[in-house]
């Protein structure tokens, strides 16, 4: 007996996609957060105040860790070697603000975006963890890619990409 | 000879702190993310209409696995068992933005907040590399904790937690 | 300015269920793989003589760390503590099979069919890693449940559970 | 004085084989798995109709996931790059069968059977994590290379690959 | 027809124990590990002067975080949720040495040793990492348990466990 | 109004460093760690009599999957692609000592000394996890690089590499 068979939503399926023919080139990628609490908890931040010690080295290990692992977390990113991350931290005490800003670099096949964004969330809420004890209300914003190079698309630079390194 | 020891920055350091004394209560936690695009890519999210396929199903249970493995991402996270996991979305096509509210609860000695925010920023990163071929200058934000009930702490609900469920 | 907003498929989308107010209690669930291959290659196993060394002690250690690893890998399952996981293996060279039986054991809200099951199927699937150079064509079938007991539905046994221990 | 020092069971031991000098090339790898459970339940899972919610996108992202980490869960396999994973369904309700194929593709130098296996196995797990509520003696089978391309050994079609794409 | 079944090596093999059974009570272990290198080299990891950066908050998260995960690494360690850990150092630079004393703290059913010992020793490998490309010949020695308490088997001091806190 | 932006403390913090630029060459590591217990103890482990089972072949697969994971586990490494990695073992009765003896080899462009002294010690750790009901003091010790091969700095043997293979 011949059984009707049924592609189940085989089209428009989520799927990993086709990279074997893209070329291998320098690609980076710049990306941010911004964690807006209030200024006293910025200085607390800087000073390495906070109830659960230092929070900028664990944020930046746990940056640097975050962007290694994307292609775990994110379910259709590739795995790609990375060959250079930074996670660095603008903060202005006025504004209560602190801003993650990270850099990501490949010699691979795909763009590193996802890298340098999951690297600049993952600080920031780590940096929200360690300041949710004295603001609970802290808000992680403005989470974006700054610049790219490399790749088929060319090089990109958003319209305010701010001036961090 | 007796040489001199020294402890090394061991006052203010980093540190998982002690919760072995806290009580186990049913705590939950609610946070959000906006993803702020174009309107007609917020169209194409709800119709599954994008290059890599349907966005929200994959960033739900992109969301979903975040949430359970906050422990390893953030580091001075504890390990805790969760007892729920749920991750909605809401669409605003005029105003071009996609919200995340996701909802976390357990059987434990800890908030749950880390594990919410967790949630709801990797569903975001994830609906935005399923939407960068279209829009690559989408932006995440409001990033933040809308609710938690349980804990020392008490009840706490943002001022302006939105009408999500 | 009203936006109007959309619960985006809310019902009927996946979700961790909540098991916050599930008794705990001790749980135990076995389960099996079968590897069918040839005769020839199940003493080559049994006698640690393939090329790639001695399958069975690696595919046990692989189905036991699987097991602990369930809720990082099935995205609905619960993040539960393991007391006990046992691998373990029968051979018919005869029939050209080798059949893994694993028993996992709880104190916990869930039950531990799918940590039972991830140890048989990936002790399976070592075991193929390591034959697939002499039988590329070795197949993996009856995945299933033994046997559970425990927890709210009572006790369970498959119909034709076998005589593995 | 001089001890004797023993090697220790080194001949026949398991170890990664080296995979340095082989060629780095196209490789593809298709995989399948079966779960066999009753015509309503395929109906159910067609329909999204489980308890849990829509099976089939948790399966699919479940399954691109666990292909990706099979160097960490299969012991003896090499971690590689993947450019391209694909998980789809075939279901027969007549039979009350639900199909999961797999295809893996990538630049290196060992071939993708058992990332395909991997996608596979773990996408028909997912789903009987999801129909065990309704059906605990659903049954996983036929997990198998269904063909495989590229490297030393040349292209390979198992004898019943079935019409699957 | 019968085929004969074998039980392959079921005696004798490896097996994670039963813990189920077992008490939950606060125990604590703590662990050291002692990086020897050159005088010179002890200064620059205190002074923060080591080519890849401040070396001691990054060993102080991966130890943290490697403890977390001791039952990912450790095949038969049971996954316990952990209430506290500290990552302390003393520097000895007459010696050339750097002692890494860890304490991780649970309310669980089993003890804490493997997990002290893990975040002792991966710090350890963070330290040599930073280290290496000024001291390639830098050695990791004594890592050992210093003192434990709690659980069945009561109390234990090491001989010597030194004079950390 | 212009906020004042500080660059908090950017210059000398921890980074992954640039290895865009390096050759893909072949590498190769060899380690090892000593686990300094009692010649009884010995014995067990070498006739496979420890109450845990038979202690070796699980050490050696730990210490291939720690090997693999030394990216996720040391925070400013490098994930390359492993090409071959052994586990061997050198058991001294008179001594009382387990010598773990761990070779790893690359096409890459990092080395890979850190991958051979993370199987090491996690095999290592491994024997220790299998010994402490017998002998809760056992130490690890000469955790150290015997021997690198292959990149910028050229070949290395460190003085007394031992005999082991």
């Amino acid at each position: 007996m011949e059984h009707q068979l049924s592609h189940v939503r085989a089209d428009g399926s989520a799927h990993m996609v086709d990279v074997t023919s893209k070329d291998t080139t320098s690609r980076t990628s710049r990306a941010q957060a911004v964690v807006a609490t209030r200024p006293d908890v910025v200085e607390l931040i800087v000073d390495a105040g906070l109830p659960k010690g230092d929070a900028l080295p664990v944020a930046r290990v746990a940056g640097i860790m975050a962007a290694k692992r994307t292609w775990e977390t994110i379910p259709l990113c590739h795995p790609i070697p990375l060959g250079k991350i930074t996670v660095n931290f603008e903060s202005d005490a006025e504004a209560g603000t602190l801003r993650v800003v990270t850099m990501v670099k490949t010699q691979g096949v795909t763009g590193v975006e996802m890298e340098a964004l999951s690297a600049a969330s993952t600080a920031a809420l780590t940096v929200y963890d360690m300041v949710k004890a004295v603001d609970p209300r802290a808000v992680i914003s403005d989470i974006k890619v700054l610049e790219k190079t490399g790749g088929k698309s060319g090089d990109w630079v958003a319209q305010n990409p701010g001036d961090a390194t």
